[in-house]
């Protein structure tokens, strides 16, 4: 990296400290798992045994401070269908087909206009994969929240497919990248820096319209995607960008190797980049770079018009995913 | 109320809005519905009917500005406690026993000792209602949360026991009080208010202990007791106090009339009334008032040592609950 350019680190996000954290309490989270619990913090999802037979998947996100960009554009709808598409993204990588959403709103002062352009996203991106918005908590908070700022948290529950078996992901396999809508609901600490002196409604030409919209462009959902592929692993390119989930679904000894050149950077990111003066490594290791699902599939079931942006090799140095 | 008295909407909190707001998006909530839900906003838990038969209930909810408390005092465990215990009692109204929880946790810049400490109470919790911690989101997102400052929201999905028959809540049914732990988690904005001027470590003659260890008293659990009586409805005294809460168990047409003698209001409530000019309305609309939670069961089932705290009767006029 550039010595004066930016890094996730130094815009005030420490991801290796969680991880450290994360660390000394997994044990403590460990012993409240039952024989129930078939996978716990770590995937994307966790996974449940029922009573009765079958698995649920959960997930909790949230959104980032993407909620800032949408607090100084006062566009609020796109936030309510960003939380519930990443929530709906990360159980699909578990197979499961969403069941309900549960969100957490809170904020210094109810604003009516911003719960509702919030439930309007969050309703129409729940109508859409075929989820019930069950519920939710609503808190004000004065003290913790600014007036006018907020957060929101969303928690999903699906069902895995009962069918779902899932093949093991072997050196050979194919890399699917499916595209992204745009930054989804990462990386928003460095953009809002890289950006801070440039107002949202400036037209770079790269663009070719106005910042705000380009950034706040709403979560896509992969659900559709997932269930017309034939796939083994799905990693959903959110935090830690794709360097770090694109390992998360591949088993110990194997790699990732991808052809950068097999896909088009969208221009916000080489903008991003540009403006920031970003390592590569930051930039792959904090976006989706325009890929915000990889599947890993058979050669043989490679989808028509899938791109393919790599292949499973045998991981040969310290490094889960390299580059060609 | 004193003119100079306190109110929670004057400590920045204003429940009507929300729940004006509210009205005008259950449309859109209702629309995400099919038929599995059977229950949706409004009761203590979402319930969801399963493809395969039973119920899964689940619930959302916040620790709301306790936190603040915890902060200026240090002392987090309490706090992972809180959110487990508050959404554990939420989803045993709906007679569910939890299956699985999963945290939302943001923050400035993470404390990995506030996180631990979190965790730690969390999981304690979890262990002790026989649940398992089965994912979670931590979020770092410097500019929405001040430099010490986080939220806790916490999403718990539970299992209806299949047995379960709920006898129709009748005029004649006695209400049995559950005592609180202390404040739980609901009001403190308005604590906060009273107690601005009083340092954490004062010891009250009337607490006999330091304030700060009676307003972070963790919210208890009331799962045994819910499985040890017959009961017929069931209210958690959350936000909203007694006043908004104990009319949630009850059908249209029928209201509670509660005997105010019926039991000790403990000295913290108290303490409050009396240092804000708290108006009674206005202390039972907001707190639980040493009852945290609050059962319908019928003349023949009140249970050995429980609580009468009033009965059921026809609503005669415009309130859902009176005073013998």
């Amino acid at each position: 990296m550039g010595s004066e350019g930016l890094s996730y680190a130094a815009a005030g996000v420490d991801i290796e400290a969680y991880e450290r954290a994360l660390e000394r309490v997994k044990p403590l989270i460990a012993a409240t798992h039952g024989k129930e619990v078939v996978e716990g913090v770590g995937p994307f999802a966790g996974l449940y045994a029922l009573p009765g037979g079958g698995h649920l998947a959960a997930s909790a996100d949230g959104v980032g401070t993407k909620i800032k960009v949408a607090i100084a554009a006062s566009s609020h709808r796109g936030i309510g269908v960003d939380i519930v598409n990443h929530c709906v993204n990360d159980i699909a990588t578990a197979r499961a087909r969403p069941l309900f959403f549960l969100d957490y709103f809170a904020t210094g002062r109810l604003d009516p206009d911003v719960f509702t352009q919030l439930v309007e996203g969050m309703t129409a991106a729940c109508r859409a994969a075929g989820c019930a918005l069950l519920g939710g908590e609503t808190a004000e908070m004065p003290g913790v929240y600014a007036l006018g700022d907020y957060d929101l948290a969303g928690f999903i529950v699906g069902l895995v497919e009962p069918s779902a078996q899932r093949d093991a992901v072997e050196p050979g396999d194919v890399l699917i990248g499916l595209p992204s809508s745009g930054l989804h609901t990462n990386g928003y600490s460095l953009v809002r820096k890289v950006f801070e002196d440039v107002p949202l409604g400036h037209v770079f030409s790269e663009l070719g319209r106005p910042l705000g919209e380009v950034v706040l462009e709403p979560h896509r959902s992969y659900l559709d995607d997932l269930g017309r592929i034939r796939w083994k692993g799905a990693a959903h390119i959110t935090g830690g960008g794709v360097l770090g989930n694109l390992p998360r679904c591949l088993p110990d000894g194997l790699a990732a190797r991808l052809d950068r050149k097999a896909w088009r950077v969208p221009p916000i990111f080489e903008l991003i980049r540009k403006r920031g003066r970003i390592a590569d490594d930051e930039m792959y290791g904090t976006f989706n770079m325009g890929i915000g699902m990889i599947l890993v599939v058979d050669r043989r079931d490679v989808p028509e018009g899938g791109t393919v942006i790599g292949e499973v090799v045998r991981q040969a140095g310290p490094d889960r995913v390299v580059f060609r």
